[in-house]
């Protein structure tokens, strides 16, 4: 037997809930079967609200330079706003996406058997990590009626075809899964690129002539390529979930349209995202930090739990992370532990001990 | 009996289903009540697609200049946006919004009794319309890495302030509204400001701020004002659309949230818009010229009926409005001429004469 794969993961659980999730991450990574011929390494590191009221900073240098030098892919759980603005204080998990060139957030939403009221939903949500808006560049003058603070809304031929490209790959790698799969329904991949070019016509016509453009490759020919307008695909992810694959779309238009997505399925709870670079990958549940139930013990570990498997997958393992999500999807089907947030009374260990079991 | 008020009102169809449901809105004009003393003349405009195909500019001067000299109001229809970028082509309603100064896009969506599948949902979305992104100001630059737009985000005090001032007036006016029905069961209007202050500390972080401020004149007092990170806003929406009241939001994040809203009513074709200056309102239904249905005659003309009512609210006349809502409540509830988008088969005018006899 070949020896066998260590990885080494930072663990950053961040503020509230974060530090019940993140465990539970941890436990699954530990518990996998040995047959996968994978070993695990954990190194803590500090980040979040918390970490800056202690320190002055909500990402401590030593957090960037761990992960780069050491490690092999992180965990990261949540942060807590401050309430009202704090002066030198900035999101920790935004600057950590461009730190590590993460420039890809990935976000799949995907009901199961047990956990859908209707029609099935399986996409992806492949969202720009690096600028639009989220290059935080503002300026604030004061005019003769008052404040005029402007902000920079960035988009790159670069980033958009990197981008676009990766959504392209995620399309086939799906389709080779469904294509294993007796029940799919799908018979092509298709990826719709999300932009508001009408009005934004030099920003967002660039990431959409630039997204065209990396589809139209050789190696995307069997993939279809359709487009929205973003406030039209709010409303369609709506109306027809069931009819999206991959959606590729800008960093803050995807921020919103995975919020919107997770609405779908019943719980943010559920929703995983892995922050994506090459050869790097940081899983992160798409909720917050729950300031209303963190110490409660009843946060849901599944977001988690498929960040992990996302992180994985990323990371090559695709055969360890098919095993996280079957173990997952039978939690859910079987719907004897569900969390709060699920209309179940189970905790978050008892989630955790019944995806183990699974395992 | 005093001197009917005679309203001067711009038509402007613009392109697509636009002039099949715009006639629609002036046959509900012209057969009012004359009980309501209120007189009409119209005037037929120019602005879309079509006409810059015709004339090289989207919205003509005289358009503009008719609207400003001659008309009390306006009601728009729709433009078509070209598929792929055209030069000196630019969305003739974003520019009208701005000429005119109509700086608050104001979007209720309802359900009826006979128009809901279980919560009822009773909101307005009260969209900042002269900013933002919307301020167009785009530059690409050649890098080392291929192409670089940019775009301002402008936030200014001032349109912050007013148009969260005319969110609060209408969370009041709303209350005022359901405290003459008995079957309310809302007991305090409510403001929820929009924005993402977590990334954009100052533009949006000065929306946050003085919308706050606005909301806490001593007018306001029995406002309840809460606000929501703009992703965890459209989840909420989702999931517990019935909580929301008036919801108060840039331009962008309002285009965004309504689009989303009237996903969960069923049919963009229902949802009705008002650009609203001082003096002068210009009701647009919400949805876009629809090339797909357009010369059929089945484009659903409620969204039009209910902007002409909203039109007429912001120009004092709320009688009117009252009786034209109650009309299209009447036709929903019965639901025996639906058009397709709402499961019917009825036709654009069948609706019409529907909501006519009950007028
Ligand atoms: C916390 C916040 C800065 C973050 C974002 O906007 O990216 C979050 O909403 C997310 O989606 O990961
Ligand atoms: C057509 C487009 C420019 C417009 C907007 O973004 O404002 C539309 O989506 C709307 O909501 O009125």
């Amino acid at each position: 037997m070949a020896a066998a794969r260590t990885l080494r993961i930072g663990l950053i659980p961040g503020d509230g809930i974060g530090r019940e999730v993140i465990p539970a991450g941890r436990r699954i990574l530990e518990s996998l079967p040995s047959s996968l011929n994978l070993k695990f390494s954990f190194v803590d590191l500090d980040a979040g609200y918390e970490t800056f009221q202690k320190t002055g900073t909500a990402l401590p240098d030593k957090t960037v330079d761990t992960l780069k030098k050491e490690c092999d892919g992180a965990l990261f759980g949540a942060v807590s706003s401050p309430s009202t603005k704090v002066a030198g204080y900035s999101s920790p998990i935004v600057a950590l996406r461009k730190k590590l060139d993460l420039y890809a957030n990935v976000r799949p939403v995907k009901t199961t058997a047990g956990n859908s009221n209707g029609k099935p939903i399986d996409l992806v949500i492949v969202r720009e990590n690096t600028e639009d808006l989220y290059v935080k560049e503002e300026r604030t003058i004061e005019g003769p009626n008052g404040k005029v603070a402007e902000a920079i809304k960035r988009i790159s031929e670069k980033a958009s075809f990197r981008i676009s490209n990766i959504a392209g790959e995620i399309a086939l790698r799906r389709q080779n899964i469904r294509a294993a799969s007796p029940t799919s329904t799908r018979d092509q991949p298709m990826v719709t690129i999300t932009h508001k070019s009408n009005v934004l016509s030099q920003t967002d016509g660039l990431f959409r002539e630039t997204a065209r453009r990396a589809l139209a490759a050789e190696k995307f020919s069997s993939v279809f390529v359709e487009e929205q307008i973003v406030d039209s695909m709010v409303y369609k992810l709506f109306r027809q979930p069931e009819f999206y694959d991959v959606i590729v779309a800008p960093n803050l238009y995807g921020d919103i349209l995975s919020d919107g997505a997770a609405a779908l399925v019943g719980s943010l709870g559920l929703v995983p995202s892995a922050n994506v670079g090459d050869g790097f990958a940081i899983g992160e549940p798409c909720h917050g930090s729950a300031p209303d139930i963190e110490g409660q013990g009843i946060s849901n570990p599944i977001a988690t739990i498929r960040s992990v498997a996302l992180m994985l997958e990323f990371l090559g393992e695709e055969k360890a992370a098919a095993q996280i999500y079957a173990a997952v999807d039978g939690n859910l089907d079987a719907a004897q532990f569900l969390t709060p947030d699920m209309g179940g009374k189970a905790t978050t260990q008892q989630v955790l001990d019944d995806v183990l079991k699974r395992l």
